[in-house]
């Protein structure tokens, strides 16, 4: 259970980097001696500046980990520099495996307590996002076919957000990137996870659809992306044969909102300032009535 | 256009393994020559088994890096095995940077064309989900106090998915986990989306709220993560000031659709075959009238 906690109260972002100094058997100047995290857990910074001997790098490990093994730690992080990748295979034959790398650091773990690995994993989902952008006063909506899928198959506009790209911004982004259309968000309609995507590495897919309004009007679509791109009745593709299932469902969820009121189908999006960081995040759901906002 | 063309279209699942041969000077036996996938990226797998001979390693790769720029190629996916680290080193003295890693092998990436890298990034979120679990007949809602977290702070048991889990499947296992209550998925209630999370190692947060029906209903909480856990009448978790913002303002939402009908709050799931795989994918929005699902 112990571990259980401390593998979610990690995940919840109280994995920390302070911690108590451990002694280093005296190759400190070789290799830092690593901090103490609340949970147990050993990390070990290694910087570009130190030596590059394997040999010396294994020797100090394996007297590291008997100590740490010793002092009763759960686990270890070791965070390794691109150019002394070579130590990685000295930790690797110690039992370290990859926890995640990215850019010019790769980082290392491993579980020194018996039992399976409790430590929290990496970031386990890509984010897209597709718009569906409705001109209320035609009743058509933007539909694109992609060059490189389903043939003949109308979709909405859309694509990966970038790193740090909240979803809103993703969608404005893509729409206008593959279709010329300055679009507006104005509500969240659907989500869709898919898990073994095999667009995103073998790991999950969360695919977001949004209901935009167009700012502009003139297609000037991106033939790269695009077969062909044009505003369709709303109605037209609610119904056809030639679109994808959810394309399909959420052209009828968007109709519906056109007929009765987009109230009906809407997530509206408000933002409040996060407690961890001094970002702020974005939280959507069906609109709040004034009356419930305040105790009555 | 091109390029974030192929940017787009990796990530949307049609990065291709095959691919025809690229020459390899003779080299194959040493190390393979690598494939080209339709975007004219190449991509070489490191076998286990391949010689580590850091310097006949550098010479090949950058004669086959002169050939590839050559040939026009666009990119370099370069998958490492974790005991042939050291090679890693060699790759990132030509410029190849970490893609990603994890268990036991890692992917470097080289662009090799001007201007900025479009290659698809990896994984950019992770997932957290919390259950408002309501019992419906004494209208009060499961709550706990996390043992780490916010000091008197209410909040939704919940946790991390695992990879390869749905939001439901997660809600089920960590409301169990962490309070020892059994409970069915409703709907999903609200979406939140965070960056630079500390918890995910700097990556983003994707938090889904669910509305959960308990399928038991006496408390045994894990006291490793939780302070207290109590069943808490859902007006005065809706209007205290003892717990989180976004909470409050679920446990208002939650109930409103208890007072109003849940249907105002709701997004149902539904499931639907997946296009690029054998397994299904799932489906949140909300309610379709059955006069919609076909042209009348």
């Amino acid at each position: 259970m112990w571990l259980l906690a401390a593998r979610r109260l990690w995940g919840a972002g109280y994995l920390s980097t302070r911690g108590r100094s451990v002694s280093t058997g005296g190759v400190v100047e070789m290799w830092p001696g690593g901090s103490v995290d609340k949970f147990g857990a050993v990390t070990v910074r290694l910087q570009p500046g130190h030596q590059r001997d394997e040999a010396a790098f294994r020797s100090w490990l394996q007297g590291a980990l008997k100590r740490w093994r010793e002092e009763g730690r759960i686990a270890v992080w070791l965070h390794i520099p691109i150019m002394l990748s070579g130590l990685i295979t000295c930790a690797a034959s110690e039992g370290f495996t990859f926890h995640h790398a990215e850019n010019d650091t790769s980082t290392l773990t491993l579980w020194l307590k018996n039992g399976p690995n409790k430590l929290p994993g990496y970031a386990t989902h890509q984010v897209g996002v597709a718009g569906a952008v409705l001109d209320e006063v035609s009743g058509k909506v933007l539909v694109v076919q992609d060059r490189n899928k389903t043939v003949n198959a109308w979709k909405f506009p859309g694509g990966l957000s970038d790193p740090g790209e909240d979803i809103g911004a993703t969608v404005v982004r893509e729409v206008l990137e593959e279709t010329g259309i300055k679009s507006e968000f104005q509500s969240l309609l659907s989500i869709r996870q898919q898990h073994n995507h095999p667009g995103a590495f073998g790991k999950s897919d969360m695919y977001f659809i949004c209901r935009m309004k167009p700012l502009s009007y003139n297609i000037n679509f991106c033939p790269q992306e695009c077969l062909k791109c044009e505003w369709m009745d709303l109605k037209e593709l609610a119904y056809t044969s030639r679109t994808t299932p959810v394309t399909s469902r959420i052209a009828k969820l968007l109709f519906y909102g056109y007929k009765e009121g987009f109230h009906n189908i809407d997530l509206p999006m408000r933002t409040f300032p996060a407690v961890y960081s001094r970002l702020f995040y974005s939280l959507y759901h069906k609109e709040l009535p004034a009356a419930y906002e305040v105790q009555e």
